[in-house]
């Protein structure tokens, strides 16, 4: 009788296979949203390409699997990460996060946590100076959450619709 | 007797030869800050590069001449525009504008509305859907500033220095 094989969670760059299960959990604000219930317009396929050619953006997802290989898995959660190069402080990069989702029947267990400590440690190794994101005033759980993993709540955000 | 010039404003990218100034912008708090006096470090420099080679990052400055032709003039403002690609509201992207600044010695006269108002307008020509940025919660003379532009201050800003 062979064991059961050990999950493993992988950050990785979504691959246009991951996109149904990208755009659900970004539609998934309560309940879970079936991949294959999405209808991926042209307008996202562009997008999706855009994101995926641009070496300072990227579509990471959070997969669970049984052997941690790039490609397959259930894709638990996501994050948008870019890379801005600027003129602050001796010219290192920031990185901006947004889009950060957790599948609904899988919150307060740790992914979040998980997903964005290791969005962090990238941005890192990448040489970013600074990670930041912002978060609508109407989430304070979200906030207590970015303020648990050490980010410091320093700016407002303004938004402006075109 | 010829009349005098008319100075002509202008929101261009930044050449190479406007780093200085946007470096003497960007140190300027009170104060301003001689472009000559500023040292452009090999950092600096790659990080020019860097945005001005994206075609989703512009080093934009308001340039103050008598003619309105590209280079040349004196820089009187600047801000980063960062043209982000996205999953959100139909694949459009979003505008991020960082490192806004009007030269010291120039502020309160208007210069500020116009160079956010071409930023805008800019980001409008490209397609985006929506334009952002955060600014320091003790700044509330800047808070005061974007509001009256037209954003809403929905949103905190979190910060994470690595």
């Amino acid at each position: 009788m062979s064991a059961e094989p050990a999950l493993v969670l992988t950050l990785r760059p979504a691959t246009r296979a991951d996109l149904p299960a990208v755009l659900a959990l970004l539609a998934d604000e309560e309940r879970v949203v079936d991949p294959a219930a999405v209808t991926v317009t042209v307008a996202y396929e562009h997008a999706f390409t855009a994101i995926d050619e641009d070496p300072r953006n990227e579509m990471l997802v959070l997969v669970e699997d049984t052997d941690g290989q790039d490609g397959g898995g259930t894709v638990v959660g996501c994050l948008q990460a870019t890379y801005i190069p600027g003129l602050g402080k001796g010219g290192a990069e920031r990185a901006l996060i947004e889009a950060v989702r957790i599948r609904a029947d899988r919150r307060g267990g740790g992914l979040g946590r998980i997903l964005m400590e290791r969005a962090i440690a990238r941005a890192r190794a990448r040489g970013c100076e600074l990670v930041q994101l912002t978060s609508d005033k109407q989430r304070e759980d979200a906030h207590r959450f970015y303020a648990g993993l050490g980010f410091i709540r320093s700016h407002d955000g303004f938004r402006f619709g075109l």
